[in-house]
C-alpha cells in the first residue's frame, strides 16, 4: 500500500487538471488541492467552479509544501515552469506532468530537479475538444489509458504512489520510455491531428463551395474532424514543435500512402481499394474490443439527438 | 398536399434502405414496402428482421407496380440495375437512389428510364460506420440533410411528393445540381474518407509501433478517423471510383495544404501553426450552431462510458 498525497499542486487549470480535482473528489481522496494558473481570469474561473480547496497567485506558492505537484501547462511552457519552481519544491515531493510529448519534457524539466525530489513524468491519452477549467469532468480518465514514463533510475516506490494515484482517478496506468512513447503517439494522436486541421482549413478555403454547405454537409464525415480540430491550439502548436520529428515522420509514410491509393483512384484500380478498406474496418473492431471505444452506431450520437 | 406512395420498392438492403422501412413505419406511412437484394444471405437476414412486407428475389418482380422505386446499391451496380428494371416500372412511377455520387449515377441511369417514369437522384447526407440489413434504426435521417438532384425538366409534382416523402421520414429536403453536389460531398465526406482509410492504413503497416499500442492508445484522436475507416468496403470504393475528379481535386489541394504545415512544423512556425488551429477551431462551431452535431465533449461518449 502507497501512501496517499497530503497536498496536490496543480499548475494550469485547464481540462484535465480540473478534471483531475473533479475525479480525486470522486475517487474520497482527502489531499488539499492547491491550484494555481498564469492568467487571473482563469484563476477566478477556476474558484468559480470550485474544485480547488486553495488558488494561489504563483507556482511558486502552490508547490510550497505539496507532496506531488502536476504541471499541466501547454508542453512549450515545462522548462520554464520547472525552472521557476524548482527552489520551492519539497523534500521528497513527487512532480509529475500530464503534456503529450515525452522527450521534450524530460529534456526540459528534468535538469532542475533538484535532490531528493522525484519527477516521474506521464501522459493521460484523455482528451475531449473543449479546454479551460469549466470544461473538466470526474469520468475523463475512466477506462483511458495513462502513461507513465519511467526507467531504473526512477524511485520504485515514488512510482508505485503515482501509479495508485491515476488508478484511483479511473485511468488504466501503462509504463513506456520517453521516446517510444513519442513515437506511438505520433501515430495515435499527433499525425490525424494535424491531418484533421489540414482537412477542415482546405474545406474553409475553397472558392467554390462556400462556409455555409460545409458546415450544413458536415454529417457526411467532415464533422468527425472538425471536432478534432476544435482542440486547444496553444496546446497543439506546443505539441507539433516539441514532437517535430516523430510527427514527420508518420506524415512522410501517410503521404506516401495518399499518394498510392490516389494513383489507385485516378488508374481506377478498384481492388486495390477494396483491399484496403477491407484491412482498416478490421483495425476498428480491434479497438472496441479494447475497451477503447463504442460499437454503438456514430459513437450512439445518432440515437441520442433527437 | 401530395398523395403518399402506396408501394415502394427497395433495392438493396443495407443501411439506408433497412433505415428507411424503419423511418416509414415510425411515420405511420401504410405504403407496401417490397424489399429485394442481390444476395440471398441478405434477403434472409432482411426477412429475419422483418421491415419489409414482401421480400422478392428479383430487381424486376420487386418495381412491379411499385411508384417508389429506390436503389439503394453500390454506386457502381446503379447502371445495369437501371437496365434491367426498366421495362418492369410502372408508369408514373419516381425512381430515385440514395447513392453517394451524382453525376455518376445520373449518367449511368437516366438513358434507361422509359417516358412517364420520373428519375429525381437523392442523397441522404447520414449514415453509420455500420452496415447491412440489421444495421438500420429509424432514427437515422432525423435532422440529417437529404440532396435531390432537380432542374426545370423535372416533373414539379413528383418532385413535391418525393420531397414530403423524405420529410416524413425525418430528413431536411434541399436541391442541387449533380456536379455541384459531387463537388461539395468530395469536401465534407470523400476526401476525409479517404485520409482517413489512409491514417488507418499507416497506423497497421508501422513496424515500428505495434498493432496492440495503435488499439490500446486509439483514444488520443485515432479512433476516430478508424470509425470513418470501418464503412463499407464496397461502397467507399465505387464513390472513389465515380467521383473521381472531384475527390482528387480535393485531395491535391489538400496535399498542397499539408506541406504548408509540414513545413511550418519543421521551420519552427509556431505562429503560424496558431493562427491555423485558431481558425479551424472555429468552424466547428458553425457545425454546432447549424445543429448537425453535439456540444457534448467527445459526442457525448465519455459520459456514457461507465
Amino acid at each position: 500500500m502507497s501512501a496517499p498525497y497530503a497536498r496536490v499542486a496543480l499548475i494550469g487549470l485547464g481540462l484535465i487538471a480540473s478534471s483531475m480535482a473533479h475525479a480525486m473528489r470522486r475517487a474520497g481522496m482527502t489531499a488539499e488541492i492547491v491550484g494555481t494558473a498564469r492568467s487571473a481570469g482563469t484563476r477566478a474561473e477556476a474558484a468559480e467552479v470550485g474544485f480547488c480547496d486553495r488558488i494561489v497567485d504563483t507556482p511558486e506558492e502552490a508547490v510550497a509544501g505539496a507532496d506531488l505537484v502536476v504541471l499541466a501547462v501547454p508542453v512549450g511552457a515545462m522548462g520554464a515552469l520547472a525552472e521557476r519552481i524548482a527552489p520551492h519544491l519539497a523534500p521528497g515531493a513527487t512532480v509529475t506532468d500530464v503534456g503529450s510529448v515525452k522527450r521534450h519534457v524530460v529534456a526540459e524539466v528534468s535538469p532542475h530537479i533538484p535532490e531528493g525530489v522525484h519527477f516521474i513524468p506521464g501522459h493521460p491519452l484523455a482528451g475531449t475538444e473543449h479546454s479551460g477549467p469549466r470544461s473538466g469532468f470526474a469520468e475523463l480518465f475512466d477506462n483511458r489509458w495513462h502513461l507513465l514514463i519511467a526507467d531504473e533510475a526512477t524511485d520504485p516506490q515514488a512510482l508505485d504512489r503515482l501509479r495508485a494515484y491515476w488508478t484511483d482517478l479511473g485511468a488504466l496506468v501503462d509504463m513506456m520510455d520517453a521516446d517510444h512513447h513519442d513515437l506511438v503517439l505520433a501515430v495515435t494522436s499527433h499525425a490525424p491531428h494535424l491531418i484533421a486541421y489540414t482537412m477542415v482549413g482546405v474545406a474553409d478555403d475553397m472558392r467554390r463551395v462556400t462556409d455555409q454547405e460545409v458546415i450544413q454537409y458536415s454529417a457526411a464525415g467532415f464533422r468527425d474532424f472538425t471536432r478534432i480540430a476544435a482542440s486547444d491550439p496553444t496546446m497543439w502548436r506546443d505539441v507539433f514543435l516539441t514532437n517535430k520529428d516523430a510527427t514527420l515522420e508518420i506524415l512522410g509514410r501517410f503521404t506516401e500512402e495518399l499518394f498510392a491509393l490516389q494513383r489507385a483512384i485516378r488508374t481506377g484500380d478498384g481492388e486495390m481499394l477494396f483491399d484496403y478498406f477491407t484491412r482498416t474496418r478490421a483495425i476498428r473492431r480491434g479497438i472496441i474490443q479494447a475497451g477503447q471505444d463504442t460499437d454503438a452506431p456514430d459513437f450512439g450520437r445518432t440515437k441520442t439527438k433527437r
